[in-house]
């Protein structure tokens, strides 16, 4: 029989989602093979963590001292798709962690493709004269023919990758490992996108924050791309140079960028991206699906606990010393 | 030996797409078949007129008394779509019209889903709480399971359900003959489309402007659309009540809409289009694509030369009674 704690922050977005009701509904399928406490109180995750050899955790939670607080917990699994916090907590070596990418693939492909196909077609521009009621029409060619470069081809980049290949345009991939994938025309590893931004007509960002990605996307390489470029962030605002890409924004020297992942968030009121030329902010809510995220998760969970029960490799496991 | 008269209005979009030479170009091949006048003044076109059995005509000219100035001429090819204007002129009946529909079908199916993987984003509410620097994040599911009804099957309509449907969504269709496609789950024509507004996630109008189809689309017709519903206008302006839809906009009481075609052209600045709430305005720009429609306009008209050489129907005929 496996102890399985649920723990919910209730400040968590996913705090709706991860429901006691619908974890209940997909634990009943283990019958007497799983015993399930669920709870959204500090006390309540120490009486679970003293128990529990699987903890599956919603949103932020004090996780210092594991090895003492909870002697027999074997798999954190996490929620969400970041997990930079969780890569800087200290855990003892017996506990594997586990994330929930893959679960956005669906939003992620239909945004990144939203974004590339208003930046092609002057959004932001034609956005910006329809506030000054002037008519000022200014078309594109079509993205079919185009250069998409996609930074990270794990769950958001493969998913991003699939959708823009499937309209016609040429994908540049780039990630640590290099493995192959199938809508990528050329794939790169490490330095070796930065040969490509040249013929990029449009970056997407993808991938996690992690030591080697913090900062990855400065002036130098915004510079590389061509005046008519794009960016796309949906991986973490702390990968691009905000204030890089708002001054290129600025000048003119960068066709338009939309972001999805920002610098701080919530983005203050004050800060200068707000009102940066060219640039259309979604408040970290375009890869979220609200209906689908909570099934879609839950049911990720569920089968990788099959695996875990069977004694084989978890999917989607986070290596602490790789960052991701 | 078929005589040729190509006419440019300067004044036209097209004008620097249609030049003298591409129309040379593509002339060669027809060698002592063709013999080519190309003009872009008054003078020009009545010289033209009075020897050309076929007019390739770009922008407005005046074309009253054709019967008299034109006697010769038995095939008028326009290189816009939209030909209402053409279509209240009084021609001999030796005289076929045709028109360059299709032309835009690449641009027409990436703006079409643009438009409403926008809508389903919120992306105008999300735009407006940036003009206020307000972090409000707003998520929708996928369009994939959606609904789109669509009026209006031809060359626009049809690029437009195939891009939509290749996304997951299920298509309604509406036209005046009924014909199937591939695309598309529910096929009605005239009326028919009523009866589904109540389930349209979006609306597109891909229409020509007609008797028929002239205010179409009124309050009573956007009643029937649910709350959350989009509205895309990529026909002519005219088909949709502005006034009923942007009273819509303002109550709040549906979604969001682009229209890419405007009651008047362009928008005069005193207009309350520009800043009805949730409403996106591409100046009649979406479905132009300024290095490919030149081209894909004049290899159109020189295969349709060769079946009007043939003898053959030729393709993209308007028929003025039916009024497209
Ligand atoms: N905007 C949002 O709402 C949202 C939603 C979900 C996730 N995210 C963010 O997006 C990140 C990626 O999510 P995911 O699910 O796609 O993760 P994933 O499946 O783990 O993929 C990460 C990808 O990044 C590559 N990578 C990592 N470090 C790299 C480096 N230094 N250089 C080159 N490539 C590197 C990996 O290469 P290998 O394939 O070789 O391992 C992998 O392809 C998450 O960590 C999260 O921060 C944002
Ligand atoms: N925004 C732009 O830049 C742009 C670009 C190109 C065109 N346009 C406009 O879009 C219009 C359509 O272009 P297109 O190339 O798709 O034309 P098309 O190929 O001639 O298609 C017209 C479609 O409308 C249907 N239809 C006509 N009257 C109808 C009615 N009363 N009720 C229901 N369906 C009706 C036709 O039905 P059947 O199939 O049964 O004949 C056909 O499916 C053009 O006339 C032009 O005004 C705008």
């Amino acid at each position: 029989m496996t102890r399985l704690h649920v723990q919910v922050n209730p400040a968590s977005m996913l705090a709706g989602e991860i429901t006691e009701e619908r974890v209940r509904a997909g634990a009943a399928a283990f019958g007497d093979g799983l015993a399930l406490s669920f709870g959204t109180t500090p006390a309540a995750l120490e009486a679970g963590l003293a128990e529990a050899e699987v903890l599956l955790l919603t949103g932020k939670a004090p996780l210092e001292d594991l090895g003492r607080r909870a002697p027999r917990l074997r798999w954190l699994s996490y929620t969400s798709a970041g997990v930079e916090w969780l890569v800087d907590t200290d855990f003892p070596p017996r506990l594997q962690l586990t994330n929930a990418s893959g679960t956005h693939e669906p939003k992620a492909a239909e945004f990144t493709l939203m974004a590339v196909l208003m930046l092609n077609n002057h959004l932001p521009q034609l956005l910006a004269a329809t506030r000054e009621r002037r008519w000022a029409p200014r078309s594109g060619g079509t993205v079919a023919g185009r250069t998409a470069l996609i930074l990270g081809m794990g769950a958001l980049g493969g998913a991003a990758a699939t959708a823009l290949q499937r309209q016609g345009m040429r994908i540049i991939g780039n990630s640590h490992g290099g493995r192959p994938h199938p809508a990528v025309a050329v794939m790169t590893t490490g330095e070796g996108f930065r040969a490509h931004l040249p013929e990029a007509d449009v970056l997407v960002i993808a991938l996690p924050l992690t030591a080697a990605t913090r900062g990855l996307i400065g002036r130098a390489e915004l510079d590389l791309l061509p005046r008519h470029a794009g960016v796309v962030n949906i991986g973490r605002g702390e990968i691009l140079d905000d204030a890089a890409l708002a001054a290129k924004l600025r000048e003119g020297s960068l066709g338009g960028a939309v972001l999805d992942a920002l610098p701080q968030e919530p983005l203050p009121p004050d800060s200068p991206l707000w009102d940066t030329p060219n640039l259309i902010i979604t408040p970290h809510c375009g890869l979220y699906d609200p209906t689908a995220y909570g099934p879609r998760c839950l049911d990720g969970f569920f089968a990788n606990l099959r695996r875990f029960q069977a004694g084989e490799p978890l999917a989607h496991r986070v290596l602490p010393d790789r960052g991701y």
